[in-house]
């Protein structure tokens, strides 16, 4: 199968305490690990390895790398080579460079973001068990959300130099990483210009996005939820919690998710996602958004500009 | 990738016209095609190919066979190697043996169901379309399923004639198809009986499910809905519509799934199953439901037997 | 105004420890109170006066009465006169009857069933305050049921003996108590027998029902949520509880409400019951079903007659 | 019981055939009259009386008069007593003054707004009808909304000038309308000033809200709807339509209502609500906001400041 799903991120955080309890009591997330660094490893409730997020401190915030589950190990041995054949260099990092976590595969994005591959991690069960399992768990806290859905990387796109690293990013994933495309913003005369491209592994809208900006950066990791039920819910938690929202509940109509956009303390930005939108897959016709209909892709009800969240990012 | 998903059911219908009836108002399907043998062909909103149900008139109701779709038309050649292998007798049907549809490998599960893989099928897109779509398309008819989600097979279990379709039908997909199993259901002594079982391929909690019975048969096709308000919605629309509801709303506990169980005119299973309910992956713990779990596994809610969910079916 | 709304309800248990628990763990209520016979005071989040429900221990389940509020304590002298000209006897119980409750004017209704009014009782205000309040309250415990909304009262139906309890019960609280009939069911030839009846105060579709049956009983006390994900929550939480389900979530066509049914350890039904369903006014025309469409009416989507439901009561 | 609740608003459009379109084909409203002046009379599908909006051809957006309904006619002569003994001017137009509709009790408010009571209008029942009626009709239009549930008024406040046209609203409902107050928001020094009131005479949580403004207006007119899910069906029909959305899809913190606001083709201000939020009464303690919890109040998830929310209005 080669590449599942994301597997976790890793993220700098200014005030560790203030992150962690962000990433505990707003979105219920559990701490299960802490390593020499004073890295913190948090989980979801409905993951079943160990961790889906690292905080590393650090003096500003973003995103030091996303790493990506592959089914075998013996797939991180074939990526390596597809990927130095593709012309970009890896280094294979031997098993324990990070605790409970086998060898990862690391390289370089052409979008200049690092991504590492890995097969394995410690499986420690989700929270109900899969032994005639309830559906969701006791004593939840905050939002509950369920697992690490995928991120959104902004990548330098610069029409006017030739620069589109999001067309870069797109071509490699699908060629190296076997990953798919399933819907994209085209600009410019004739549309030709792909300004923001969204990829699955998974067979769920997206497991990575690729936004335009004037550099490399972070936009978003996002986390899931099941419904537009649990988004007001999660709206009325992060009120409770007086968490800096970016953007109300609304509608994409880019994977036609259900989503809030919000930051963490240290202004990270978080979205819970909702629904499984369509039944992503090799074959589906790629959704394309022209220019005059992007925002109406991106912000579905209102279908307007909405600056900031182009322009502020980590 | 190999299989993908699901790619059609072909269906016996004592009441051609009360079928079409049926499938259009109550559940929104369109119908696409018909041939010469009064085969009734009919899809779903959200799915791209030309249709994923065939209904032929008959004077039983139950399944003629059901269809996977490939990723790839070399793909067929490769898995007829494999399941010749395995002691299976295929037979590839040429190209235009169904209307619209490529050539298909056609081979008998050991549970006695018939299955064909085919990878080229007539896209004719979504309602919605691909460029700037919306969300969901005007004009939905009833229920307005999004697409045929999977379909649950009674096979022979008999313990004590040494006879377990179920766990013949989960060796075979997992050796010869690449399915993986994420749940079943386990009795007798020790748990050593595999009763039921419940694999995927795209990484939705079940794309087939092998229930147990005397003889084999069809225990339902199920229609994907995005929530349990959709649910809700369905039920009204049923209840509008008169239709014969098996199983009012409920949840599963085995996938999570939101869910009703109907029937149509000639007595054939339907469910409306709604939620993603969680990420399916090779490496998630496959969750096993005991005998004396197995109606809270399969009936959340009361957690009672309903001897007429295992009885009754075509 | 008159009548509010149903103030509490004094209800026979027969394991207080076990009861307190369902309607804590389960019902989300809370205790507020104990009195030295062994009667035990419990509230719902969104409720401000003292207590709605009292658990009083006894060796059978059932119902003692039921309780209205009325606006003003002047109300309960006015209604007194009304009464007793109706030539239905009544007592004032003095303030202090019960603590924390106001004078209590106590009758029977034409049923036999005993009614009280009052006017005060202790207001201790809602879990969220009124002070910029939280649309809903932390750490909420099981179901989180939002107040005691109302009751079904079991009535003597016998057409052959001309005893009619429902529509004498109609008719007293419509000419007395100034409630507005809503819905109603009517058999028999012309449907010249009202069955059943639902009568409200608050512009919401009941305060009071009355079902027919052969004696007088207790149907099912009813409490409030707001929506039909509430009602799936419900249903996964008395799931976890293993509570004795009566019937999994559906709709009622009789006030469009989403309902589960459910019994106390005792054998007490209750009801989670969601949304407003429609705006109750005396001007509203009033919905009648007919014997053929009643069993749709109570249970809209199977629309099948469920004897237990009629036959089960305390 | 006097006031039952809103019956109409008589709002000036300057384009007649987009109002109609918007009202009709996105609101899902039907025209059920129109009079020799060209006004249209619309009403939805879950009221019963002729018709809940008037749309009057003029060459500026606003607000004519809001008309409540009382329950009885002799309600009407009562009612011109306790205002003309307020203080206030009060002339009874005849019936047939409106075609369809009795005897007009005519008046302003102290804000300066005209309001009407009435008590009957012809009633032709809801789409459901009211023998065996299903929860919702087919053939539903657009967003589909159930009745309109309140209006807002922009009122005078000048604390310099010493006017506080909310605070004389309110004290005129509650002695000479019997209203009564559900929330308000409060500011100045010590909270001393009364700047918006949010009153109901149904039992959920307004049927008339006063908001601050520098002259008086209409701030917007709402429509009810059961559930937060419908607030995103509604949001993407509004998309759908190119409606111009004022405030996507949130939760207010006055009412615990969900919300979204958006602009008739003229301007006016619109409004879909959903919920019951509570159940209000008499003896409810009155929600209070302070001015720092003030826009929580209003937008409870973001909790900002919106200034085009309380400068925007006609």
């Amino acid at each position: 199968m080669g590449i599942m799903r994301i597997g976790h991120v890793s993220l700098r955080v200014m005030d560790m305490a203030a992150a962690v309890k962000h990433y505990e009591n707003v979105l219920g997330m559990k701490k299960t690990m802490e390593d020499e660094q004073g890295n913190v490893y948090l989980k979801c409730w409905d993951e079943w390895d160990k961790y889906s997020l690292i905080l590393t401190p650090s003096d500003r915030a973003g995103l030091n790398y996303v790493a990506y589950k592959t089914e075998h190990d013996i797939d991180l041995d074939a990526f390596q080579k597809r990927i130095e054949a593709y012309g970009i260099a890896t280094k294979m990092l031997p098993e324990g460079t990070l605790q409970s976590t086998g060898r990862m595969l690391q390289f370089m994005l052409p979008s200049g973001h690092e991504m590492r591959l890995f097969a394995m991690k410690e499986c420690v069960g989700t929270e109900v068990g899969s032994s005639n399992p309830d559906p969701w768990p006791d004593n939840l806290k905050g939002v509950g959300v369920k697992w690490l859905d995928h991120l959104a990387l902004v990548c330098e796109l610069n029409p006017e130099a030739g620069v589109n690293r999001v067309a870069e990013n797109v071509k490699f994933l699908k060629e190296c990483l076997d990953f798919y495309l399933s819907e994209q913003i085209v600009v410019g005369p004739g549309g030709a210009i792909q300004a923001a491209a969204f990829m699955f592994r998974a067979t769920k809208p997206h497991d990575i996005a690729f936004l335009p900006g004037p550099k490399a950066g972070l936009h978003h990791i996002s986390f899931f939820l099941d419904s537009w039920h649990d988004i007001l819910k999660a709206g009325d938690i992060m009120a409770k919690n007086k968490v800096k929202i970016d953007l109300a509940p609304t509608r994409h109509g880019i994977t036609r998710g259900e989503t809030i956009y919000f930051f963490d303390p240290s202004g990270n930005r978080n979205e819970t996602f909702a629904g499984l939108g369509y039944l992503a897959q090799p074959d589906r016709p790629v959704n394309t958004w022209s220019e005059e209909n992007m925002w109406r892709g991106i912000f579905y009800h209102t279908g307007e500009a909405y600056p900031a969240f182009s322009e502020v990012y980590t």
